[in-house]
């Protein structure tokens, strides 16, 4: 689906993911990553060949969820959880990494500044279903 | 396992919690929820039998994600990953949550003030491994 102007807001700010993949076990895995949007896919990087893209190729499902700053008429803090289909490209997580992390560290960030990386790998999600807390619930 | 200190502290904190569960297909469900420390189990509230409660009730393996305020010195956001098994009781969210609320809220918070509220179920979370980056890891 297209993502909402209100989630892509979000997932295009310094607001955190937590995203998580199953387990071969069929357990939860989590990890907290930065995020952005190609198109209407959300995108992260990952240097190394680790749990979450070795989870992701096995099995695609994926959700991620995030913070904002914001509160409800509870007093409840609004948040997005995006359900999602990932699929795992090679190569080019320093390039994103790098341009994440102006947004999250800040225009002039010196991420991952060595010369001699690895490509690393690239999640790509499709969002499926949009709830949590908030404008696009 | 015993939780320790570093990551009690941010247990009982106002960071929120990620707190993910298994829907019946095997996909993950996720919500942001509020936590406390009872012992040493991680306790939420839930006031109606929602997804999270069924779903603990047949598979108790959960997997929670908090946030910090602090980063390391790559500048990356330190944040906790408690994996744990759940378990679930009757009664008792109301006053949990209300409790809760002058952590998340503050001390004059007024939660969930009507006096005529079902019982609720409460998640008892006992830790089986703590991960994510930071002084626990």
């Amino acid at each position: 689906m297209e993502i909402p102007d209100s989630a892509r807001e979000l997932l295009e700010s310094a607001a955190l993911a937590h995203l998580v993949t199953i387990n071969p076990d069929g357990s939860p895995q989590v990890s907290v990553v930065w995020v952005g949007v190609d198109g209407d896919e959300i995108v992260a990087g990952h240097v190394p060949h680790n749990r979450k893209v070795q989870n992701i190729r096995r099995d695609g499902r994926v959700t991620l969820s995030i913070e904002t700053r914001r509160q409800n008429e509870m007093g409840l803090t609004e948040y997005l959880v995006v359900k999602g289909t990932a699929r795992i490209t090679e190569g080019g997580a320093v390039e994103l990494l790098r341009e994440l992390a102006k947004t999250y560290q800040g225009p002039d960030a010196d991420f991952l500044p060595a010369d001699n990386l690895p490509g690393g790998y690239i999640t790509h999600i499709r969002v499926d279903k949009i709830s949590g807390v908030g404008p696009w619930a």
